[in-house]
């Protein structure tokens, strides 16, 4: 079953043939997800050029009770862009819409197009001698639009916050297709509810948007960053307090790893310099800004690591020497996830509990996971000053990857169900998607989800606007 | 008119009938602000001590379609917190619920109930070795439950963000009695819609928060303030580009003052003593913070205030030699509403605009006052750093007070139309209430009235929450 002709014509005619893609070859690229997790089938894939357009096609979707899945960079991780399997839904994806409307330095903002990849947001911004601190693995290929539909996070949310605190403005289509225009550049506005707060994080399911207002920073005048050695997640926790007393907010990034996840990376990645020479069970990457300059961020980082060694806090320590050993002391770091396909089948977690409970989520989970499996290799690292990691496992050494993944569920559960009785999120920064609707309605309090229910229903009363993602709601259609 | 006997003992009997005011002496603080700006009636002032009483409140509320309206430390400006003139409806005071259920310096969090007083929260911050950075003039009163309800801003906005900011996690009750308990400790969590940031800033319109989880930060090592006198506003702008630069996330307030309103400061306030010796129409009080030491902070912040009387930016500059000068110095800019107080009538404005915006908003602003009356004297004061001045119009020197208030809605829709065309707010912080819910009407978007109109249907759909404050809703009461 697919989509009826005329109504496949009928939203052609709005982007333009050329732009309204049918034949499978040209949709596939929009059909599943990289990694090959989620896939989908589709009636149409449509390119719209303007917020005109999306708006034709979101009014003409509602008309005809059409399914609507809006798409970014497809390069989310829970399946949240990906069409389900009817055949029936339209992809609408944005990556035409990729027009830096304006720079403002002199107000701190940038106004983007949803389409805008985050790598030329990040360059338009240095270009006009400001940051825009968004920073993620993907992020030469995410676009603005999806990074703010999935409330993205990355290595810089420690100092400036998720892609929530960095948006100040928003131009959303509603699922009838008309235009929220709220793209306004004020810090500070309390007019009413924090509509804008709402679509960040709702994954397409309440509207699409598609411009925003974001907010820019003065660039600093200098980077270090520091690789450090220590015994254990509670050492690590430890550094992390002192650092962050003695740093403040120019302490950018406090990154934890550990020992097999570092060894994965520099077997796979393109880093093969280990930054220490020792052996060290756990692992740190620091960062540290200076808005004074880059002498003043190495002597205060050289100045805080010593009294760290002199009060047995840490192992050994390394201090990038220059601008490509901090790259690569990053890429170590950021080839992690990549590294690990490497190594066979692998599960993952995207979890977070009260940044004091890192050692104790550790400890606790591992002895889960090797209950479950003693030989499964777990590969622990993320963003330990949010409270965040991406708790993944490998397969057992020779294993077979097949069977360990059918396992997943059993994994999954047994990760979770820690996650939860320490207070934690089993979806810190990846969102729900497809993947974890199940995993939310489990867990959600009834309460909460009867609200989410709600909004849902208020601002989508047809159902249109990527069901099935999020929440499972019965509406009108 | 006023309640039903048996209503009003059924909710005496909730929280006891000490704490069920219901003679008009007792009543009398809840019922009017102290400007005396607004005042109402009220069938019943009820005090609650627990979430469970609270709830049980709403849910007969619910049951017999009784109008609620909640209460802090009642020091909103807008009217949000006073009932109407009816008799009709019940307040609902949280002062009572004003424990600190658990600080926890190691995950950065305290959990607060929602009658704790800013200032006892900040207190309790501090003992535990953490700074809790909201901080308002109003800080001696007022509580957590209404700074965020009200998305409370101040003096550390421009660092540390707003209340929403804040906030990691709510305990909220709904209008029919349910709770919705998120008292989450997570810096991520990206499992569904941003309920939290909803509550925060709704007004109580769309539920009561009872209590709170709230972001600490490491207490700073140094605080320097220096005042500044310059030319112009675009001379400020300037300035604060540079200090912004230089100092990055070390630059915690940069507030922007006019002579006339430093002058009325100086003669009505506690300090009498000028920072500056001679005369200058503009002044800027920034702070600076160092994690380093306190002689970091005043080296750096005298450094950069070199080059900047070298490049000509600035006529005069003081640096807080102590502790004393440093309060000295904040003083003179808080005193600054009080002493309004003391010239006369006056209107008051709290607008924002981008940043780079506020020097073309005060020369337009400026023109539109003084050709509604020339001799109207301009007390322009506010936080420059978020683009929020709090533009107030004092009357004519010995002019008739009570003929110029009457004329407020001229000077309101002047100021709010330049404000306008610049895009930006006619409540930068203090929120919509009563006194600007036809503003809010008059000048917001079709599209954004109808989005709020059905989140309140959906969470409030009998309309009992805060009635007649933000929006002007039809419900089913």
């Amino acid at each position: 079953m697919t989509l009826e002709p005329g109504l496949v014509q009928r939203f052609a005619a709005i982007v333009g043939a050329r732009h309204a893609l049918t034949r499978a070859e040209d949709m596939h690229p929009y059909l599943a997800e990289p990694r090959g997790l989620f896939a989908g089938r589709a009636g149409l894939v449509l390119l719209p050029a303007s917020t005109a357009q999306v708006s034709a096609i979101l009014a003409l979707a509602s008309e005809t009770r059409t399914a609507i899945v809006p798409q970014g960079g497809n390069t989310g991780l829970v399946g949240g862009q990906i069409p389900d399997g009817s055949g029936q839904q339209v992809v609408v994806c944005l990556r035409r819409m990729n027009r830096i409307r304006e720079i403002d330095p002199a107000s701190n903002t940038v106004t983007a197009e949803a389409g805008v990849v985050l790598q030329d947001l990040q360059a338009a911004a240095e270009a006009a001698g400001r940051l825009f601190p968004l920073a993620l693995a993907s992020q030469g290929s995410c676009q603005i639009g999806g990074n703010l539909s999935s409330n993205a996070g990355g290595t810089e949310v420690l100092a400036y916050g998720n892609a929530r605190d960095l948006c100040l403005g928003l131009e959303v289509v509603l699922p009838d297709g008309r235009v929220l225009d709220d793209l306004r550049k004020l810090r500070k506005d309390n007019t009413g509810y924090d509509l804008r707060g709402l679509f960040i994080g709702a994954e397409g399911t309440l509207g699409i948007i598609t411009a925003a207002v974001l907010r820019l920073f003065p660039l600093p005048a200098g980077r270090v960053v520091a690789w450090l050695g220590c015994a254990s997640p509670q050492a690590a926790l430890e550094l992390y307090h002192r650092a962050a007393e003695k740093a403040g907010p120019a302490l950018t990034a406090f990154e934890l790893m550990n020992d097999t996840v570092l060894s994965f990376s520099l077997r796979h990645g393109s880093e093969k310099q280990p930054p220490l020479a020792g052996h060290h069970p756990w692992h740190v990457l620091m960062e540290y800004r200076s808005h004074e300059s880059d002498a003043h961020a190495r002597s205060a980082l050289e100045e805080m690591l010593a009294t760290f060694l002199e009060a047995g806090l840490l192992d050994d320590a390394a201090i990038s020497q220059d601008v490509r050993q901090l790259r690569a002391f990053w890429a170590l770091r950021e080839n992690m996830s990549e590294s690990q396909k490497h190594e066979g089948a692998s599960l993952k977690h995207d979890i977070s509990v009260p940044v004091a409970r890192i050692p104790a989520l550790i400890e606790a989970t591992g002895r889960a996971v090797r209950r479950l499996e003693p030989a499964a290799r777990i590969a622990c690292f993320g963003h330990m000053g949010d409270g965040n990691l991406h708790y993944n496992i490998s397969q057992p050494e020779g294993g077979d990857g097949r069977q360990f993944s059918e396992r997943r569920h059993e994994f999954h559960r047994a990760v979770h169900d820690v996650v939860a009785t320490m207070g934690g999120s089993f979806s810190a920064e990846h969102g729900i998607g497809q993947m974890k609707r199940e995993e939310l309605a489990r867990t959600a309090s009834p309460v909460s989800l009867e609200l989410m229910s709600a909004i849902k229903r208020a601002f989508d009363p047809l159902g249109i606007m990527n069901p099935g993602k999020v929440l499972d709601v019965s509406t009108r259609r």
